[in-house]
């Protein structure tokens, strides 16, 4: 294989192309052909890649959950202080949703979508697994500190979960809350909250 | 009209449907055809009510607004203490997530769905209207615990509607975290994390 076909690789570019118009026009208004025409791709290059929009939907979500573990969950599980990983988890997560090239990939995961049970249940599985990364974490700031509160490290979890994950529903980058302000406070809010 | 035509609001039952409909089969594969035959109506009988899918979708929307502002703002708006009409608001709108008539309803609230620009501003306006109820709650809160913290009240609006929309995502009805004991931790993550 050329150099150059590694460097843009197929599967992502139409797993980007597809983000795009299921954005645009909705999931069920894109068909495949919609998909090979934004590529200039002939419906059977498409079909070489992607057997169904399922399978481009399934892989959509798996890469988001990829995006994810490469940049939030395996470049914190090295810092050995909880706190500090947990401070840096919330960093990084936001940076994620505020993407602005990932963005259109990783709000797929929050969308109501019609994936076939077998797929849907491989994507709840690894959403679990980040919530259960969280909660444990949650958990042992909270040992750290010798607290014995009433506040549940599963709850804590779900509450900054929902904290960084609504972002998509009112960010915009020309308001005026920005990225590093946001941060700041969410951890502030989170902190005291959660262990305060 | 008769006393049973006023008791069953034909409007109302073609959104309740209609949000069935949207949830099983997405907002773009559900035809004005597929809402006729689940009401058992006649094609006429529906364009009677609503002329277009975009009109029920609209409607849809501005009903679940309709729906939190009955349910939450109308009904704390008279607590004159503003730290017990916040610690309200946030037990009543966590009942309207989780209430299980409405909550097709109000999750339309949440999805990217296609409603044409005019419409699409109708319902952001009255999404910004409830922000900015809760954003100067939290500040007369903050004035009456006279505090100069560094967590703005946009900020903390927008991480208390996250908790609390996000809990669409998670939530099943057989799940460990009830309705009550969600709502007490919500509120003291809240509260510790905006005011502590």
């Amino acid at each position: 294989m050329s150099r150059e076909a590694t460097t843009t690789d197929p599967r992502q570019e139409i797993l980007r192309v597809s983000a795009r118009l299921f954005q645009e026009q909705g999931y069920d208004g894109t068909s495949m052909n919609d998909v090979a025409a934004a590529l200039k791709l002939s419906k059977g290059g498409l079909y070489h890649h992607f057997q169904s929009k399922d399978e481009i939907l399934f892989n959509l979500m798996n890469h988001a959950m990829d995006i994810t573990e490469e940049r939030v969950i395996n470049r914190v599980k090295a810092i050995p202080d909880p706190e500090e990983r947990l401070r840096m988890l919330i960093k990084l997560h936001i940076g994620v949703v505020l993407s602005e090239g990932d963005r259109e990939i990783t709000v797929m995961l929050h969308e109501n979508h019609p994936l076939p049970p077998t797929l849907r249940k491989r994507i709840n599985a690894r959403k679990k697994d980040y919530v259960h990364f969280l909660e444990n974490l949650i958990a042992e700031v909270q040992r750290t500190r010798q607290l014995r509160g009433t506040v549940t490290p599963r709850a804590a979890a779900f509450a900054l979960l929902g904290m960084i994950n609504w972002i998509y529903q009112w960010y915009r980058p020309e308001g005026a809350l920005q990225e590093e302000s946001l941060a700041q406070q969410y951890t502030e809010i989170f902190f005291q909250g959660a262990f305060g």
